[in-house]
């Protein structure tokens, strides 16, 4: 099935690209620049497309960046320390942007002829965010096939939405995702900041699944002192 | 109820736009620039939002037009002329259109605290475009409902949605719409072509509506002649 992946950069979406290129039939990836701090991730998600020979799509998306404002990602906020919570969390989101990444995506499949849009998003985000919920995904994939009705059967994959992250480091390790050429931290340093919600995140998944984890953190031993002031080991 | 309107400086977004204003509390217009040929739609929804006191927001999505290409508002393909029959209304499709637009316009009133995204499909455009069908909008309303669950409550409004184009032409009358200000043409010349299906369309509405219709035609006569031959008077 010809797979277009929308890839962040990130360990989720590249370790899905590295799964859809052996599983399915890989024709691109697309990645979305908001005007992102961590410029690096894209460039990551790049070197895949690279890696695995194919396209790479990269949607600038700044023009929207001051009417969708208020988001740590885009805005001179301070990106929180420490494992995500709720409220850190609220301010790195970009409002609706899974339904505007996927609709795009969609619309790429449709001028190329792709069948399906993969998709990153997993069960770690439901708690958070809405729109990584199988709630989501199922109405998103209802409203496609309604918007395309006549036109193109493209579906939309979710493998890891009822996934935790350590499942998504087992499975991208078995299809030998390279770690070290994904980019979680939210801060865009030289290296992963070892701090922020999603290198602690980043961190602990690799510790769940007993993968090891190649990546260079600035304070590599924060998340086990954020573990356990959660009151966890 | 504040009311973000979809806006592309057309007859039927410019009457919505007029009939919020009156009805609901207008917020603001949002326009998107897909690099089409009739740039004066544009214009003409920026004027809009000035004769309504409401901020315009153009979103440029020039950058993924290379990507979404094979379609006559953005690339050389000639408009054909006359009456939309099915073929000629598939090549003036930008991909997956109306789901990029709201999706984007959900955001917007996300960060913006609207309480309505309000959008001017329409009866005329079922036949065609599954994505101006109330199957897609309804789906599309739930679709939103299940991305901002916790965030917001954001509704689709969709009030032409079961109107024809000569409805929405007696409705915008009543609200004032100054339709000499809105734009059809596909062909973007100095005056309407007179000639192109949205012109031979936007022709016919005022005549079935019983409305004057004020708009200068290159070429006025032509769309009795393509209505002849279509077998109507």
């Amino acid at each position: 099935m010809k797979t277009l992946v929308i890839c962040s950069g990130g360990l989720d979406s590249v370790s899905l690209a590295h799964i859809t290129a052996n599983e399915h039939q890989l024709t691109r990836l697309v990645s979305f620049d908001y005007g992102q701090r961590h410029r690096k991730e894209v460039d990551f998600a790049e070197a895949a497309s690279r890696r695995l020979g194919v396209p790479f799509h990269l949607i600038d998306m700044r023009g929207i960046g001051a009417v969708l404002s208020g988001s740590a990602l885009t805005d001179d906020i301070d990106v929180p320390d420490g494992h995500y919570a709720e409220e850190t969390m609220r301010i790195t989101v970009v409002p609706n942007r899974n339904a505007i990444m996927l609709s795009i995506g969609f619309g790429i499949a449709v001028a190329q002829g792709d069948e399906a849009v993969a998709t990153a998003v997993h069960g770690g985000d439901h708690f958070i965010y809405p729109d990584c919920r199988p709630a989501f995904t199922r109405a998103f994939d209802a409203m496609q096939q309604a918007a395309l009705d006549g036109y193109a059967e493209i579906r939309l994959h979710t493998p890891f939405v009822e996934h935790s992250k350590a499942e998504i480091v087992r499975q991208g390790a078995r299809h030998g995702t390279p770690f070290a050429q994904t980019w979680s931290c939210y801060k865009g340093g030289e290296v992963h900041c070892g701090r922020c919600g999603t290198c602690v995140e980043r961190r602990e998944a690799f510790h769940l699944a007993g993968v090891s984890d190649p990546t260079v953190y600035a304070d590599p031993d924060y998340w086990t002192e954020a573990l356990a002031a959660r009151g966890q080991s």
